[in-house]
């Protein structure tokens, strides 16, 4: 009895000393103050904070070897100079230049052009038809046989026929051969073609006043490309261009948002779903056949429109279902995608996504969806962020609006759900002016399970991931932010990736050999301009 | 004996039930989760996360009562229609468009027009010289006698000249007076003289195309007006007037930066800091005894400028501590001002500013530094935030980058360090465009010590408190926040200020008085309009 009840006053005893070391625990930065008094002392305690703040950034887990470090050196050398050309000599900083007319001063970038030749790892937040420089489209595509261009209010639209043109008075078929055969000057003819599918324009900030009107003009350019693409024959071919493009810009994986759409045929057949799905796996499966020591492959991520009538959005996450058991290692899940702030909330659709895990057993569907791409908060867009979170999403889209859902964030953190931050598309699209102003920059200083993609690269006239990771790295983080962070976004974006396990390892390993091969390349490229960094890039 | 081993027993099983605690703990948001499988579980798990990020707001512990919830009501239909003008119909949302010329949306608004009556407490982020609206500089002291203006690259300076003004090749003196009678249209020689003053532009981005720009034209301003402010007698007349200004915005008690600059009088002579303080101190008494059922008063922060060498920053805190004994009501600390990104770092006068400290007994100078106010991640301006804290800051001014520093927050939060938010500020002198991307937007929703400010109000055509207010109910904060939030930023204001606990309470009891008026009043008017709130503000 007695031992009973020293074991209760003893319990009691403890009680009292865990509380109390609570209180010091929560004081626990109080004796820093009270110490810094003295000039060392004081250097010794800021010199800690900075120590603790750099082992919370991204990439702090990773150690660099001597060579890495060389080539971390001359990384630095550029980032410092190019920055404090803007921050001290007033020179404009790309990150804060609307990309639609900044892209100029990117490309002059010593660092951009360190970024081009780095192995970068997997781009997570891509759209199927935006993925291919439109240069491309317009060189190859409208030079085939039957190709129509028709002008609707100035904008250009495109379609293959395989003889006359059906009338159509709104917008009268011409064919592209002849008027470029009309034309005065060829390349300008195709210039303007270029221009006009793109959002690029002198003055983005007039053209495109706010949000609606540039997401409007957005969602015009697939319209006026869907012809192109969505010919059978070019579907194929632009498929392949999309791994081509990716993998010259030294990325080895993708995974895109797929509308699934109808392809056609000259002789009016249309092809389904099926086929559009098996021409993606058939892509993936050559791809790497024949670029087995540089690429890895890739997964589709099947995304409906949010703004269609529930049952439809029912229907898609029966067809994700059905084709993740078919395409196990090339269907990763479903998606919504579209405007969200004028879009169906995910709430509205909440029937049909919880159809999957109301099932016994429970289906496998990973759901991917766009969250948060809004700058209005407290709104339902804003609360997607919730609703993703709820419904087990594998990764969030954008999650612009993250930092403001200081509970979402919790969460993210702690199911390590990846974000897919998209800086050049969040500033095109009107979210946000200079990137350094992105709230991603807040997820990079903590080492939140952040990915770095281009999301649309070919409407503002970008290419394949380089641009967007030169972003990430000028303006999502700090000055003192070097290679250790663009290693660990490279790593992060295999490793958050829809891949299994097995497939993950086999992709990193990959990374691995091209990253080594990558720093071999710049060592040698510094021994050959005899150590002078300055003219590595001529 | 046996006792000691059943209290060492129980000890270790506590320390082991203590960690197994820590491990639920941890993961306490899986059974969330897991638990989410139907429509109704999933919408309560929904509405946990909802309160629980209303819980973590600033404004989370306000309790409105009954006479309050009407008003709220009232507000929120406002705030809403507002927004959804925006949101959907795609009008200029006032937060978004540069303040130099998005003004005029402000004033159209209900919200703001609410704001404006409202009492909000302190401010505690201004600086001396442009706190009164240059209309009164203008219409006031550029019509007393000896007033001389002269024209430098089309910027126009002022003085008061006793005699003849001396001669100024550079810029010839010319009367006031004269220059008037000579002009056609007085009123237009008028507000081209108040334009003249001000950073007021029709096309801002134009102008103003980076930092160092607008920072370079806001700095000349400054030198335009000093000749006029620093005249002994419109020196006393213009804090007279500021402090009426702010009485008129509803604000009813202020904490200034000042650089405690020479005055001069017609006869030539000079009036140092001391007679400057004194003139503070008077002016606050006066002020105060004529408004005593209105104004709570205000204390000084001398401001260095952040260029000059340490040994003068040294004596700049010598002479602080002597004023904060000098007028111990009137006189809170010591700043740094000027613009931050090239100016010399807090660590650059690391000496000087530990003196206070360095003694036995240490001495009494609280510490209110601008920090971080850059978008410049990872440079010496903004690790001033890291300096700031370490030199044991009472509030910090602007912040801007903390978002950037997950450790300094922690700090920020667990010392209860206030934030002096100044968004028309940060805006107009180009930190970020579109005020829904501000960075407190994180401590809004965090409930950190934020207190909203207006820094230099006149030199961007504001007046007051309100539009800054305006902006951190509208774009700092999201579509569902509410009284509470600018209930609690008033009460934060007082509570935050550098005034003593008995000048708090007194304050705080003036500013209950004022906001149960305010309550009364809308109430009254609402009434009135017969319960129409459309018609409320006619």
């Amino acid at each position: 009895m007695a031992a009973y009840y020293i074991l209760l006053l003893s319990c009691f005893f403890y009680v009292g000393f865990c509380a109390f070391l609570d209180v010091v625990k929560e004081y626990d930065l109080m004796p820093l103050f009270r110490a810094v008094r003295d000039r060392d002392s004081y250097l010794r305690a800021r010199n800690d904070i900075l120590l603790e703040e750099r082992n919370q950034r991204i990439g702090h887990d990773v150690i660099l070897n001597q060579n890495e470090e060389r080539v971390n050196g001359i990384l630095m050398k550029f980032k410092e100079l190019e920055i404090n050309r803007s921050r001290t000599h007033g020179e404009p900083f790309p990150p804060s230049v609307n990309f639609l007319v900044g892209k100029p001063l990117v490309e002059k970038s010593q660092v951009f052009q360190i970024i081009k030749s780095m192995p970068k790892g997997a781009a997570l937040h891509l759209h199927d038809t935006s993925m291919v420089d439109l240069h491309w489209l317009v060189q190859n595509v409208t030079y085939r046989d039957n190709c129509y261009m028709c002008l609707k209010k100035s904008y250009v639209y495109f379609n293959f026929f395989g003889g006359t043109p059906p009338s159509n008075p709104d917008c009268p078929w011409k064919s592209v051969r002849e008027e470029r055969a009309k034309a005065t000057d060829v390349n300008e003819f195709d210039n303007l073609l270029y221009l006009n599918l793109t959002l690029i324009t002198p003055d983005p900030a007039k053209a495109y006043p706010n949000i609606n009107v540039v997401w409007t003009r957005f969602l015009q350019t697939f319209d006026q490309v869907g012809g192109l693409i969505n010919y059978a024959p070019v579907f194929r071919d632009y498929f392949y261009e999309a791994l081509n493009e990716f993998n010259m810009d030294n990325v080895q994986y993708l995974e895109f948002r797929g509308l699934l759409p109808k392809v056609y045929e000259l002789n009016g057949t249309q092809l389904d779903k099926d086929w559009v799905m098996k021409t993606y796996h058939d892509g993936f499966v050559n791809f790497v056949a024949e670029h087995r020591n540089e690429f890895s492959g890739g997964k589709v991520i099947y995304s409906g429109l949010r703004i269609v009538p529930e049952n439809d959005v029912l229907s898609q996450v029966k067809e994700s279902i059905r084709f993740r058991q078919l395409y196990p290692n090339h269907f990763a899940g479903y998606d919504l995608v579209g405007q969200e702030d004028p879009g169906v909330p995910l709430l509205g659709y909440l029937d049909a996504l919880l159809y999957p895990s109301e099932q016994t057993p429970p289906l496998d569907l990973p759901y991917f969806f766009h969250a948060g791409e809004t700058d209005w908060q407290g709104t339902p867009t804003d609360r997607n962020l919730i609703d993703a979170v709820l419904l087990n999403t594998s990764r969030i889209g954008h999650g612009y609006a993250l930092d403001k859902h200081p509970q979402i964030m919790k969460i993210v953190k702690q199911r390590n759900i990846a974000i897919e931050v998209n800086p050049i598309s969040n500033q095109v699209l009107a979210l946000v002016q200079d990137l350094r102003n992105h709230p991603a920059a807040d997820l990079v200083a903590q080492d939140f399970p952040v990915v770095i993609s281009s999301d649309d690269p070919a409407i503002w006239g970008a290419r394949g991931l380089s641009y967007d990771f030169y972003m990430a790295f000028m303006a999502l983080a700090g000055e003192d932010a070097d290679l250790r962070l663009l290693k660990k976004l490279a790593i992060n974006s295999i490793e958050l990736s829809a891949m299994t396990q097995i497939e993950k390892n086999k992709a990193m390993n990959l990374w691995r050999q091209k990253w080594d091969a990558f720093i071999q390349k710049m060592l040698h490229q510094l021994n050959q301009s005899g150590g002078d960094v300055s003219s590595l890039f001529g």
